[in-house]
């Protein structure tokens, strides 16, 4: 049996607390994964564990506390340790990067931070391997899952700000003070980070300009809407022809436009090269167990040189009759009775009806369902039944249907 | 000066071509960020060069011959020999993948092929890396763009799928023969290495079911607009209580679902974990220079241990006043020359109107209008001035408006 890969694990609040969750379920998998078990060598918190203590057990430090002080202190002694770091700190990385990515750089570690920009969306990750080559023209995100959500309830249900805003600390969506998310001054943190990965330039956060949604009123969605775009906070970092330009800022977007249909709590990222067009990543934005996922997939890289082959696999069934929703249209006689009897044959088969649309034309009708999931192969018996009906007038069409999986 | 990192390319069709190209053009970029300068070795194509020649004078092997005879042997030579094999071959991979894998396995050497799944959509990366511990519960992925036009031309237009196959035709997005798309077959092959990856299960192709789009009509996509669905034909792969089950089939999508927005010869897939609720990413599908771009980001990742770490940051100033459009919200008097005056202060900025709403209010108006891309100066100066005129009764209000930037 090889060595633990042992992990020193600095703050315990949500975040932390999911990852250490997380990494204790996950343990069995990333062991059969990569050859070696990670386990948690310690954890420090506000009143428990010793600093040197927990390095001195670690062969990598996930830091977690956020904050300036003392947490740069300790990941920078981390790093001179030897010791490879992933951290979720977008104070730390916006304010101090240079100062960290030179230790790391010295001590020859790794230094990995996709928790610290756009929740689980892979970013960080896509624009320093993907496109390590590529020359990147414009990144383009919504990189704040707050204001996102605050802007999709006042589009989705007319509400003010106000409104909006309450109904996102109820549900857990904004802080109690949610001055560092409303004003775009958490966004400004973030677009600095991407930009200094996208263009190689160490851009300062005092020189990301922000404004934020707290001006924004109902009205100007209405009006928005009536134009067919949808308001975002945007974070925009672009090369212009006398260098680099980083905002974040309210925008309307145009319906075709990538980021248009993010809603919720999502954030989104596009970056725009030449010779990829462009690629949008999109995924939750915040949350703890998200951002600890994320977190996770770094330690995980970290421990192993790039795997790039899967595992032998294991041996599991492929099966082929499944549950699907399905659509069916049926073009039939126009006469009493012709609905019920369709709904009987479907029902006879367990197939609910979840939609229906009835169309009179002269003496012929037209019959379109959208059904509840079923398995497959009771729903095409069920057509088949329907199909030998004498009012059926021509072979029933069927296509299946996609549900949205999550609220 | 270190030595070069040689790449033996195998194939010189579009793609081919166009990663020879794009290698020439960044080679020193990527000396810059790794340390090595990637050079090509030699180029195998039907006509010319020695196999056995090439694979010795090489460090990496970039395989985009296509097909199966006599690439699976070519293929499986390079990684036997101890090179690095980079390929973009959905068949070889779907057909033969266990054996090439077991191959780089043994051989301790790299095997990566983002480029055989959904074009520059990083997929493949994502799942091995960024999820390479998550519990993955089901891909689903819009994987061909020659099928993803067709339907969405029949979306927009309202043309039958022969027209919109012709017009695909023309522009280049579907070939002569389009059989292997239309039917399905290709998305199937890209399913099946999508699902090996996802679930760790050896799919053979043959266990992938499918179904094309050829049969669709324009009718069915005019009702589905009625439910307010889209037409995708959806790639899927899931855990279901026995086994996995891989399918592909035209499917509608409710229109907040992440793939609905997905249109024209663009790819995307979502992937789903309880650890991260999805993922979705998007790009465009096919075309030499993405696959190109794809493929060159999989020799960067074989040439170097993960990075992880940005390179020193080069000097270039932060711009603040750039161009932008932007929506402005005027409340006005009701009369005469309103409109005129506001335009002429717009124009003697050098700003120009690009849609403008005028709504009548009793005595009072709205005025609200998009301009073209400004210079943020010349606006807020043009704003400044129009904020003064005395038939402007309430500050004016702006937004930045983000237009699509490709065709």
């Amino acid at each position: 049996m090889s060595e633990p890969f042992r992990i020193g694990l600095l703050g315990h609040g949500t975040v932390g607390a999911a990852f250490a969750k997380l990494l204790d379920e996950r343990a069995g998998a990333i062991e059969a994964e990569v050859g070696r078990r990670p386990e948690l060598a310690g954890v420090l918190t506000r009143s428990r564990g010793d600093f040197a203590d927990i390095l001195e057990r670690s062969d990598l430090v996930v830091e977690l506390m956020g904050g300036i002080d003392p947490t740069r202190e300790y990941v920078l002694r981390a790093l001179e340790a030897g010791r490879h770091v992933v951290s979720a700190n977008k104070q730390l990385l916006s304010q101090h990067g240079e100062e960290v990515f030179d230790a790391a750089r010295s001590a020859q570690v790794q230094l990995r931070f996709e928790g610290a920009v756009a929740g689980v969306v892979p970013a960080i990750r896509v624009m320093a391997e993907t496109l390590a080559a590529a020359h990147i023209e414009r990144v383009h995100g919504i990189v704040n899952g707050t204001t996102n959500f605050i802007l999709s309830e006042m589009a989705r249900t007319g509400a003010s700000y106000d409104e909006a805003l309450r109904q996102a600390q109820e549900l857990g969506y904004a802080e109690a003070d949610p001055t560092e998310d409303v004003t775009g001054k958490d966004a400004a943190a973030k677009m600095a980070i991407l930009a200094r990965l996208a263009f190689n330039a160490a851009v300062r956060l005092d020189e990301v300009s922000y404004e934020g949604i707290e001006h924004l009123t109902g009205d100007d969605i209405a009006y928005a809407k009536e134009l067919d775009l949808s308001l975002k906070l945007i974070g925009s970092a672009e090369r212009i022809d006398s260098g680099i330009a980083v905002h974040v800022y309210p925008a309307f977007l145009y319906a075709d436009h990538p980021l248009a249909s993010v809603n919720g709590a999502f954030n989104a990222v596009t970056i725009e090269s030449p010779a990829i067009t462009e690629i949008t990543l999109s995924g939750p934005g915040a949350g703890g167990i998200q951002t600890a996922s994320a977190v996770l997939g770094d330690v995980i890289s970290a421990m192993i040189p790039p795997p790039s082959l899967p595992p032998p696999p294991v041996d599991v069934p492929v099966v082929t009759d499944t549950e699907f929703s399905f659509y069916l249209h049926l073009e039939v006689a126009d006469r009493p009775g012709v609905l019920a009897q369709v709904a009987e044959l479907l029902g006879l088969q367990g197939v609910s009806i979840k939609s229906v649309v009835q169309k009179g034309l002269g003496r012929e009708a037209r019959l379109v369902m959208v059904m509840h999931p079923v398995l497959e192969s009771r729903f095409r018996a069920a057509v088949e039944l329907i199909s030998r009906l004498d009012f059926v007038r021509e072979p029933p069409r069927v296509i299946r249907v996609i549900e949205e999986t999550f609220a």
